[in-house]
């Protein structure tokens, strides 16, 4: 289906997870379009039995579809599959199908009327058989779409490696996901925090969202993915494209091969920290090559309760994450950030009308500062146990009295007090807030949020929520110069310390340490070993001087490019 | 009840409306205290007639409380006093009551049960008098309140001029306030933008909000409630209070004097200009001594309607305002803000979590430029039609992309384009914005909402919710700095506009124009003719100084009294 010899067209988007990949575009498509539909109208057929035949191949490859997926699932799956392989090839329906042609309708006519049909029949039935309805609509619309040429509806199972391109991406649609048949991800919408990015996250496959026109890509055409830059060339020369991905493979090779600790090409050290929320995911983190834990998430011991922990049994969780760091710390800990879209049973305000500007994080503590001081107590009785160095932050900071406050009852612990800086307001105001605690930690995804005033989970408003924003890095870097000028630590916890491009520019910006999923540290390691601090500090300057998100990725890629090939 | 050998208290608050006022505390309470029936106990009465002898007192205020009600009402409302006063005097009740306490119960379980027997046989009877046992109900906590020595529930109707004193006042408990009545609003909750505040501004009367301890006041005790520190002094000596009211009332008398055009006592001009909403609200705010219209918002012409309006018909509308304003232009109109808050039925997104941080104002047009460009046409003709100055802004907007887009739209018509700064990004990135559009308007509510990343609506969180917030200022004085450099114009339109205090530190930032509700101007032009630009810089470097809201009103404060007195 590829045309090397024609120009091949350029789409271009929001990239999420970096790497190169090239392979079979294959669309996921939720309905059969109108123009389709009335692109294919009678189906031109010369006689009815020209359009059985037509049936019958539509039959076969959705029927083919249903057998090959029972094939690769197991119990009930492979049951329901199979059962409905052998739906599509009904007998009586192909029957029904036929009468109507040759009492003369058309081929689509025909089918929604034998469908609409056995339909009847099942629900007149009753008991097991009704309950097959679902499934005959579902073989109808499959057999459908197949005839006008679309994709069947839903996400298909590739066959070949191929490039899963959609609108955007449910939980459901990606739950049964084959990481190894698909090799990048492309969709129209959503954003660096969408599902789609953490599933390509979670998978370590090139991912680019926000993509205009990516749905008007031919199913089939070959599609070059580029993770880093955000374009996606279709119809790319095969030779070439094939070329690039060995060449980003071998990139990638480096990249699982390094071992840390981070540090410039210059040798400036950076630290690169793992983000947890309990015993199993901090055990999973020391095995990647971290210099301790930036964000350890409590949210996770208090949700499912109707009652709050005891202080031991709060210890006892806390206790097990920082185990997992012995000797390895600090383990920067984060103190309750429930409400908004985490509520806790026995702490969220309800009913607000804008949780996320509403009573969350530290504001819990408020009007309930006992549940603040009795976790406080906890994590400080399992630093004692265990013996891991320990830092305690507070999440939703506004202004120097919330910092100040929070600080006092943390120090009277005798540990290390800092606060997340991701209200405008904590950003601004950074230098003042120094003067209180001893570290600063800059939460990126809510401090976007809130810069841009755009719902981070909005999938219309995904253009906004993007840490590139230069409002979002000016923020950033006064930040970090307020915790240069003080000398205090400033860290990054958001989604934006895994992007390597960005992870050099904020480290220029005067950031001292990055903190992400375990396995997001390598790609940034590298990246930053790269170059040397002044090319980090060259790329903080064009990111800032930049006028949008798109501008300040690829001036920032042309320094760092630059100071790669000069290093 | 006063006591002015006593040394006097000061509780401090916010101030929202300036102004002195000294009167005794009226305390709105929504429920008697478990203290005060704690304390009052069995009541300590000598016999059963000496109790009912007190409970004859408490009838006797509570009714005359009725029946002064009921005087000053009319109509069904009167009817309905008239029968609480009677069914508060009724004989069978009181006879319930004797019998109670002749065999021995306590005079306020004598009460409750005499209280529960006759609705219980309220109720039996059934129809009307079944309604009355609300009624009963409330008379009964009327009696309670009154022999505790508490004040009745609910606001009580002021006997004298009065301050009143509530945890936060409702829409409905301020329906009926009389203003002769109340001299003054002291509330323990609550912000600068609450109920409270709007309510106190269009009486006039001075307003302080958010005060600790409020309600511990003792009911009557003498309060000299100054709206423009936030201090309210419990029992001063009434003689200097007096007199320091006095000299308000004549500072007052200054005021409403007051005609225009607003200068800085050397003569430097700032522009004072009015929001308005309709053609009733702008030929209003025409008779204030404003120089134009700052903010002309359109959403009225659009709610209650299920479609857009034509052209022709906004056309009017505008034309309406514009005429108002004829030859006293500019009058900046304000493009559809709604989304939010404000739904229009024709174009809001439904169902979003965060409407705040959703699609709203400008954001709207992202899927659907034709609503913009009609209402852009439509302000065009109207300009066009009554040859009244008419710039054009657009709200939400976050990035100069979005600004470019708009300005490009306003200036196909030959009209200036601005737009509001209430997205900290805006504010972060107003020099770059300043490249693409004629002006900036500060919109500080919203400003402050998102800075601060809590709502402005949210009732425990007002303390954040402040305009005076040190990372707000920050953000207004980079705006007006930024205006200053491209030499354009930075107005201000929201509520801080009409902070006397505030508009002199905003106009030593930069800002050139303050748009407020008309009754407001007064005081603001007063304040900034009583001292020089060099003053009001020298209170915008005193405001961004400092760590909190109160310690930058007091710093500005220190500063324009001295610059007054040196003048």
């Amino acid at each position: 289906m590829t045309t090397s010899e024609q120009a091949s067209t350029v789409l271009q988007g929001t990239p999420v997870v970096p790497g190169l990949a090239c392979a079979p575009a294959l669309l996921v498509r939720g309905e059969i379009s109108p123009e389709a539909l009335a692109r294919f109208g009678t189906g031109d057929f010369d006689d009815a039995e020209a359009a059985l035949a037509a049936y019958d191949d539509a039959v076969t490859a959705v029927a083919d579809g249903f057998a090959r997926r029972a094939e690769r699932a197991s119990g009930a799956a492979a049951e329901v599959l199979t059962a409905s392989a052998g739906l599509a090839r009904d007998k009586g329906l192909r029957g029904a199908v036929r009468t109507r042609l040759r009492a003369g309708d058309p081929l689509l006519g025909a089918l929604d009327g034998a469908v609409e049909q056995f339909s009847g029949v099942f629900t007149q039935m009753g008991g097991l058989m009704a309950e097959r309805v679902t499934d005959l609509e579902d073989i109808g619309r499959r057999l459908t779409a197949r005839l006008v040429g679309e994709p069947e509806p839903g996400v298909p199972v590739p066959e070949v490696p191929s490039v899963l391109v959609a609108a955007d991406l449910a939980p459901a649609d990606t739950a049964g996901l084959d990481p190894q048949r698909v090799v990048a991800l492309v969709t129209e919408r959503g954003g660096a925090t969408s599902h789609t990015a953490i599933i390509a996250r979670q998978f370590g496959i090139p991912c680019v969202v926000g993509v205009g026109g990516a749905l008007e890509v031919a199913a089939g055409a070959l599609l070059l993915v580029d993770g880093s830059t955000g374009t996606i060339e279709v119809d790319p020369d095969p030779e070439q494209a094939q070329a690039r991905v060995e060449r980003d493979l071998a990139d990638r090779a480096v990249v699982g091969a390094w071992s840390g600790p981070a540090a410039t090409a210059d040798g400036v050290p950076v630290k690169l920290l793992a983000n947890v929320a309990d015993g199993s995911s901090a055990r999973d983190a020391a095995g990647a090559p971290v210099d301790g834990v930036g964000l350890f998430r409590t949210e996770l011991c208090f949700l499912d309760r109707s009652e709050e922990p005891t202080v031991d049994e709060q210890a006892a969780v806390y206790a097990e994450v920082l185990n997992a760091f012995s000797g390895r710390g600090p383990v920067v800990v984060r103190t309750l950030d429930a409400g908004s879209d985490k509520p806790i049973a026995f702490a969220t305000h309800e009913g607000e009308e804008n949780p996320a500007l509403g009573v969350r994080g530290l504001r819990l503590s408020f009007d309930n500062p006992g549940l603040l001081d009795r976790q406080v107590a906890a994590i400080a009785q399992a630093a004692e146990e265990t013996g891991t160095e320990t830092w305690i932050m507070a999440p939703m900071v506004a202004t120097v009295a919330e910092a100040e406050d929070f600080a006092g009852r943390v120090r009277a612990h005798g540990l290390r007090a800092g606060i997340m800086i991701e209200i405008p307001s904590a950003a601004l105001i950074a230098d003042r807030m120094l003067e209180v605690v001893d570290f600063l930690s800059l939460g990126t995804n809510d401090l976007t949020q809130y810069t841009m005033a755009a719902d981070r989970m909005a999938t219309d408003l995904t253009h906004l929520t993007d840490a590139w924003q230069p409002a979002v890095l000016q923020l950033v870097s006064q930040t970090a110069a307020a915790g240069q000028a003080a000398g205090k630590p400033v860290g990054v916890c958001g989604e934006s310390a895994a992007d390597p491009m960005l992870a050099c520019a904020m480290v220029g910006m005067g950031v001292t340490s990055l903190s992400m999923a375990g396995a997001a540290v390598r790609p940034v390691g590298v990246a930053l070993g790269g170059v040397s601090l002044e090319t980090c500090r060259e790329a903080a300057r064009a990111a800032l001087d930049s006028r949008d998100p798109m501008a300040a990725r690829t001036a920032v890629r042309e320094v760092l490019d630059r100071g790669r090939d000069a290093g």
